[in-house]
């Protein structure tokens, strides 16, 4: 086959407009996916031995108890967390990693977080770590926070985790399932 | 027209050597951009009915006070905040979104913050979020924090956040005009 | 040279699959690095005027005290931080920026720390700011960090960080050198 070069170069400017050096085309479709639960047990002053987060900051309406929530959509509640992170939605499957960070309740009117955390794992399946940031309007069955970067297996990895709640238990035990999508990878 | 082939190669050599892809070039200019204030009414002890964002950590020697700044810059004074969105500097304005995260004072010889928050958007006009963290001081006329990732309509966006204070009053209120510009679309 | 227009054709083509548009291939060495180091003196209740940082938050059981950890791990306690950085492990060289944000001890098994901060330069070198977030397991000697973005000389930057811990006395005073490897530059 023999094209004549000023198709070849057309053809090439065309592929140039697609590409996303130029921002105009970019994929929508994972590069890989993963999904994952995480398990949040709270403080509430009886269960240290099993607790895995607690509150370590609320507004002066909390008059300083970091164990009992002083209003409904306990509006400043700061909690830090260190969760088992698990394949599948049972709290005693053998974790695979660590979901460790904070969230804070920022609503006064509906249940509303804020999350920033890493997903930390150090197993033969994956090494390194996974960064998050977003909102977590909590009472939306799903709900998409970002992927702001990775290290290791996920070394500067962008995506969105679509997050959904699991389970929720008389105000101390949550589980989250992480659909955690890239669509970057390196 | 017909070209050497030996030419067209070259051509598209320079055109690669152009292309983000090898990190030599990339568009300086916004990709898409908005503009939007928010507003930020801080508990003070009275206001309850009002107040969009609360205090819940502080240093020891605020000695458990959330309601009053114990020094003048305020360093390690952390807020929670929920605050309106509109798209001009009115206050009474239709919001448009939230404004929701933390922001805390981290200096102790001058009036400088630091930013992690989200804007949640869930009208016709726009639907998804937008994900911020940075340094902000606010002595400064205008500085810059980083949009580090999207949701929905802002999907995987990346940018720069311009940030002014457009208004200041009896250390309650504040309002800050935030130019998002997206240099990475989707 | 003449090349017959198909193998011009074909060549391209695998450019174009070796380019990170198609999310092959991207490359794994820095367009920029920088080392720094950053010196951390926690207010303990005597050093008011040395800190560089004071604890905020901490869970119930640290009793309202921010100036004593009240276990070995220190889970939840919250410090803000405005430290100095500069170019070697001296730290009384000149700064040439400063380090803001926050970290918080996060496990209650080992020595685990989590960060959110920016680097504020403001000289002749550098002027901007650098954004990072992710999980500090500071038992590890060397541990990465997500580079999430960047302002001024350093906008729109991503990257990873290696931290390591230069020095560590007291509970009062530690110093971590950082790696700033930029792996996408605009």
């Amino acid at each position: 086959m023999k094209l004549p070069t000023t198709f070849v170069i057309f053809f090439i400017f065309l592929l140039f407009l697609a590409s996303p050096a130029y921002g105009i085309e970019k994929q929508h479709y994972p590069c890989k996916d993963f999904v994952f639960y995480f398990h949040d047990v709270l403080y509430n002053g009886k269960n240290a031995a099993n607790a895995t987060s607690a509150i370590v900051g609320a507004p002066q309406w909390g008059n300083g108890n970091l164990t009992v929530f002083a209003d409904a959509f306990r509006f400043g509640y700061t909690a830090i967390f260190d969760d088992p992170i698990t394949l599948d939605n049972n709290f005693h499957s053998a974790p695979v990693g660590r979901a460790q960070g904070m969230y804070f309740y920022d609503s006064k009117k509906i249940f509303n977080a804020w999350l920033g955390f890493s997903f930390v794992f150090n197993s033969t399946q994956h090494k390194g770590t996974i960064n998050f940031i977003g909102a977590d309007p909590t009472t939306e069955k799903s709900r998409d926070i970002s992927v702001v970067g990775g290290t290791g297996d996920f070394f500067m990895h962008r995506g969105i985790a679509t997050i959904m709640t699991d389970s929720y238990e008389d105000d101390v035990y949550f589980r989250l399932r992480v659909h955690v999508k890239f669509y970057e990878c390196w």
